[in-house]
């Protein structure tokens, strides 16, 4: 194990993945490839600070008050699938991304991009379950734009949401924040959103119970969290690229090390052997209505107890810590006894999840 | 004519225009389609103040303090077209949305969508004319997000920015303050950037000079024309659907009659001759970095020199006047003397121009 830490993209990829001279799959995965675009071509396109933190919302001042900004699009197929729409991701992936960043989600943009042809009675059922999800999480939705692209050159319906939000007085969510010894806590089951798309999508039942999303909007247990330990260190949602793709951002751009522990992991029944028929790591796999809290030893209990609490966190488990040693690695304690690295597939494999 | 003012959609539609099922490309042209998509569908479904104003950008309270939050997506096609980009369109539609609404332009979020096997080469060029583009602004990319299709699911880029800004303090844009008697002035010629992407998209050329795209910045004329004469009761960006949809909008909204004098309109030589070859009606077709300004009465020689001033308003003219009479109704003084009104078509003609 080399000290000598090496960023998010070199840790362990010989391959040169930048021999390609047209996007991927890919690119859009959550994956090594995903990150390679943004350390690459976007990050230095836009150096700032606000941007340069990499959290899942920026922090900005406007006229004097911090505002918190963040965006998504949402490409996923289908667009209705058991457990949620299109519609309800589209509102509940950038309210978590404000909620995770420590700010309460006020408002939010909704930009279409309707493909000729799509089922306006489809579309409407969509923007039923936007508004919906709109309610439920407390938002408003201010304003709009609407594009449509000819037949064959979009998919039924991509959405793209932006929301802002006030950071919680008092309260500093930052993965610069992350430090050894601290706990790492998920809110409950992993990979229920992907292998609920990815079956729904290839028709696939398993057995072991249904396979549903569990979108949901995380700002309440965000809150009861805070309220509980304030001295929670950073929050993330591990969406495309799951947990892995959490554990191991934070682990190669702090520079810290990572322990995971698979036993802890909580993961239903049915998931588990969907993913085991299907050859998928959960620990890879979206996540839509959950959470990753890293928190000083000393809380972890206290935060663990106001997470079971919560509807939301009622299968929350604490699943690892930060550590001095392996600096930019992440590292799993097996099932089976051994210890192996965790790290991000090249492309994650379940395209268009959200 | 009737004082039974009707409303946006109801204008002179005898046609029942809801009837479809499927989305059509008109849905996304700035013409009665899309207001009916607005109005029966988007409207209903977030009644809320900020939404309801139906300004180019809305007005929201963040811990206090006022934010302007505005979105758009672009589809633009081609990507690269005479005089600019669909990167540089990017920043300048969204920064114009806040510049025409009061705002100071700050900070903007940036989502793209991308078509697997669509050039990196080509992503570059988009990023670094984005780069240039919030430049020149004067706003900063502080989040983003990247996802992508499979081939044949999209159309190489799809690009949502999303801008916030901060109210310019003492001013109140608002379509609401527009008043019978108040100018109406235009800050260049009309009409440049649909005839120039529809002459790229067609490969036809015209006599009379080049067709170029007007994509710019507005803030700072905005800013030039706020200082000279803070009495300006609205401004507007007259994209989709031409400046023709600014003013059929602002009359059937608020009610008011408004009369247009054709033989003021600015219009490129290129832009007429292409307009006259293809039988476009020039006020139906987009612009991207002009502005129409409800100016009152008295104030109106100060705006038209304040504009004339400004590199981006050295063609600024008076191209009508709001009025008691019809309200709810554009008329057009002819060149040939006679009167018309001025509608929207059904569906614009030229689509994926933004």
């Amino acid at each position: 194990m080399s000290s000598d830490a090496p960023g998010l993209l070199g840790a362990a990829c010989p391959v040169p993945i930048t021999e390609t001279d047209q996007v991927l799959m890919g690119h859009g995965s959550g994956g090594k490839l995903s990150a390679q675009l943004v350390e690459t071509l976007l990050l230095p396109a836009f150096r700032n600070p606000a941007l340069a933190a990499l959290d899942d919302a920026a922090q900005v001042s406007v006229g004097g008050t911090t505002v918190a900004m963040t965006t998504d699009s949402f490409v996923v197929t289908p667009l209705f699938f058991p457990g949620g729409d299109i519609g309800e991701l589209a509102v509940n992936g950038t309210v978590n991304d404000l909620a995770v960043s420590g700010a309460r989600p006020l408002f939010l943009s909704l930009a279409l991009i309707l493909e000729e042809g799509f089922a306006l009675a489809e579309l409407r059922r969509v923007i039923e379950s936007i508004q919906r999800a709109a309610a439920e999480a407390g938002v408003q939705v201010v304003t709009g734009d609407t594009k449509v692209v000819n037949r064959g050159k979009g998919d039924k319906l991509f959405i793209n949401t932006t929301g802002i939000g006030q950071p919680i007085p008092g309260v500093s969510l930052s993965s610069a924040n992350v430090r050894p010894g601290d706990q790492i806590l998920v809110s409950g089951t992993i990979g229920d959103h992907g292998v609920a798309i990815l079956s729904t999508r290839e028709g696939l039942s398993f057995s072991g119970g249904e396979l549903r999303s569990d979108t949901a909007p995380l700002a309440t247990l965000v809150e009861a969290m805070l309220a509980a330990t304030p001295g929670i260190h950073a929050m993330r949602d591990p969406t495309r690229g799951g947990v892995a793709a959490t554990v191991v951002e934070i682990a190669a751009r702090q520079r810290l090390g990572i322990e995971i522990d698979e036993a802890a992991l909580p993961i239903n029944d049915a998931v588990r052997g969907a993913c085991e028929m299907l050859g998928l790591d959960p620990l890879l796999v979206a996540n839509e209505g959950k959470l990753v809290a890293f928190v000083p030893r000393a809380e972890c209990d206290r935060a663990l107890a106001a997470m079971r609490a919560h509807p939301l966190g009622r299968h929350a488990a604490r699943i690892g810590e930060v550590v001095a040693e392996h600096p930019g690695r992440v590292v799993m304690q097996t099932l089976i006894g051994g210890r192996r690295f965790v790290d991000l597939p090249f492309a994650e494999p379940l395209p268009r999840i959200c």
